[in-house]
């Protein structure tokens, strides 16, 4: 086991009615809120107008319109209102994309640079405004970690950063805020969570309690994904996808054994170019990276992972490891992922670029198997 | 999925080296350091050297001499010595009897009544020094939680409690301040850390991402515990000991299911009467209670428990469950553990007060099974 630090200190308040808790947590930071969302679903779902009733004694400032795969411009238009209007502390009401572009609003309030500086180089992060979330889809799991992702249509590129400053002050976690998610976004935030396990299940260093538990969390999303898929109002399902989004990237897994992201930054080029749902491109791109790193040195992780996850029985590695990618690549496509890039309309056109800025940004060298320009090429290629 | 609040907010420093840490995490509080710790054990392997070396530039203030079932006279002392010397910080250097009995310090350094006060009634604990701490047995899971059991030799009671401000700021985990662990205190801790996922598994409520993470910990324990005891520096089994007492008990695997504690009130009463180590205590218990509350209605429980901690076979649930339960008497007597009551010399003479005060005192009608008074005294009886 590594050395590790472990201190995911957000105040989780879970369950039907948490909404209620907005008032006393968000008084402890001041009276001066901007309140951010999405296009506006919450909207319709009734949540915006509930969360407006429940702080009606507080200034309110609002900055919808979020995008999926969040740009920097909205950064630039909610930090020029925390600036303008002295806010205290950010109520992100929505998914991951409101919630990330959120944590750097909240970092660019105390910056007087271009924040996307603070995007490519976040330890210029040195201060950021209190974040409180009320999640609405279970996903990435930005509300309880450090982490956020921020594309830049002007450069084609989507970054990924992380800074101890952006961890938010509290989540409020309402299952019944996802009753209204739609199957293909369920689909989607349901690979999203698994692919988080996964790319760091998948690691060089091994520790059994990490990856034990997080079997157990791949285990449950296996199970209630397709529940929650089939029945959207079904609360058990929706619970507990919604703690599995949290746990999986909240440093629990990562504890005494880190991680080593492979398909992420391969998706993030897909995301950044076509601008396509995040989960939606790691579900087509995992089983091919999972058969193209398979190979004697990583057989026997793939036949654990086949066992202890998809219940595969105790024939020999190799087999198992086959099988737990085919369980894999089946389950996906269960879920109603389309699961090429071609089913997306999306050709070869980009993909060496699109390579030399995933090994050049993601960190590829250090992922679970290495990977260069040309790997990244080849996995993308069998996705078509 | 019941609603919960989960806030866990120690900052966790694993690993080794980590006592390096200290200055920089106590300076934060203040200058004057109350170090605690217990027999001086910490003095025999140098950890106390290290520790005073490392705080040079702190005002440092002893309390030595905290017993196992540590007492309340060592409450009054240590409060005294934080209110005349204005003391900041608490250092808990020790097991989780050290750690329990600074909580408690920690709080009546604000409370000017009697201390035991706060243990009858925690309602009254509404500040505490901070506390810091070093953990050298891995076992309570103090060392996470807010919780504390505090022994009165004048009543013959021992007590637990819980309060929101008994939360350690940090807690530095250096497995190899576990290597000097005797065997017998190494299989006792890893008891009581199984006793705690017993208690929170074996609950009326259901869950399954608390339950598999439960699981996976118990796992963890029964293939490391046996190792640690074989090679005392196997630093993997100290560290996987170690991570699983903290992640047992700081309320992880309660949310969303909550816990009911069975064989912990009984066994308060047993260190109470006679002083006996705590986690011997548990192991002797348990498997008499789970053969005591095996019935129609648990006997699924206990079946995915034999399946999923201990690999039985898919048999019959009533088969499962025999089985499950066998393999746990032998793992615990496979540590070394005296498994009966009279290899303590405790004989069947107290019973009868002490299942009057664990139902009175132990919540026992809100136990996994309810246990009446009656029910005690067959427990302890089958375990004499």
């Amino acid at each position: 086991m590594d050395n590790f630090r472990f201190y995911a200190n957000t105040d989780i308040r879970f369950g039907k009615n948490q909404e209620e808790c907005l008032p006393e947590l968000l008084k402890a930071y001041g009276n001066r809120v901007l309140l951010t969302y999405g296009g506006g679903s919450i909207k319709k779902t009734g949540l915006y107008e509930k969360i407006k009733c429940l702080l009606k004694d507080f200034d309110v400032y609002e900055l919808g319109g979020i995008a999926p795969n969040p740009r920097i411009e909205s950064v630039y238009a909610g930090a020029k209102i925390c600036k303008e209007k002295n806010i205290d502390v950010i109520l992100a009401v929505g998914g991951g994309s409101t919630i990330d572009c959120s944590k750097v609003i909240a970092a660019a309030a105390f910056y007087d640079g271009n924040a996307w500086d603070l995007v490519l180089n976040p330890d210029k992060i040195t201060k950021a405004l209190p974040l409180v979330t009320v999640l609405t889809l279970a996903a990435t799991g930005s509300e309880m970690n450090r982490g956020a992702v921020i594309s830049n249509s002007a450069t084609k590129e989507k970054i990924g950063l992380g800074n101890e400053h952006l961890l938010p002050r509290a989540s409020i976690l309402n299952p019944e805020n996802t009753f209204t998610v739609p199957a293909n976004q369920t689909a989607a935030g349901s690979a999203d969570i698994l692919s988080h396990l996964w790319e760091i299940y998948f690691a060089p260093q091994e520790a059994f309690i990490p990856d034990v538990i997080n079997e157990g969390l791949q285990r449950a999303v296996i199970r209630y994904a397709p529940a929650a898929i089939a029945k959207p109002d079904d609360y058990e399902a929706r619970a507990q996808l919604m703690w599995a989004s949290s746990l999986a990237l909240n440093d629990l897994c990562t504890t005494g054994k880190g991680c080593a992201w492979s398909c992420h930054p391969i998706e993030h080029e897909l995301s950044a170019y076509y601008d396509i749902t995040h989960g939606v491109g790691l579900a087509i791109i995992t089983p091919r990276w999972m058969r193209y790193v398979l190979r004697e040195e990583t057989v026997g992780k793939f036949a654990a992972y086949a066992r202890n996850v998809w219940g595969i029985p105790d024939t020999d590695d190799w087999s198992a490891a086959h099988a737990g990618i085919e369980k894999t690549e089946e389950f996906l496509t269960g879920l109603g992922i389309p699961m090429t890039l071609g089913a997306l309309g999306i050709s070869a056109e980009f993909f060496p670029q699109m390579a030399a800025h995933a090994v050049k940004f993601g960190w590829l060298q250090y992922a679970y198997i290495p990977l260069n320009e040309n790997d990244v090429v080849e996995i993308l290629k069998s996705c078509l």
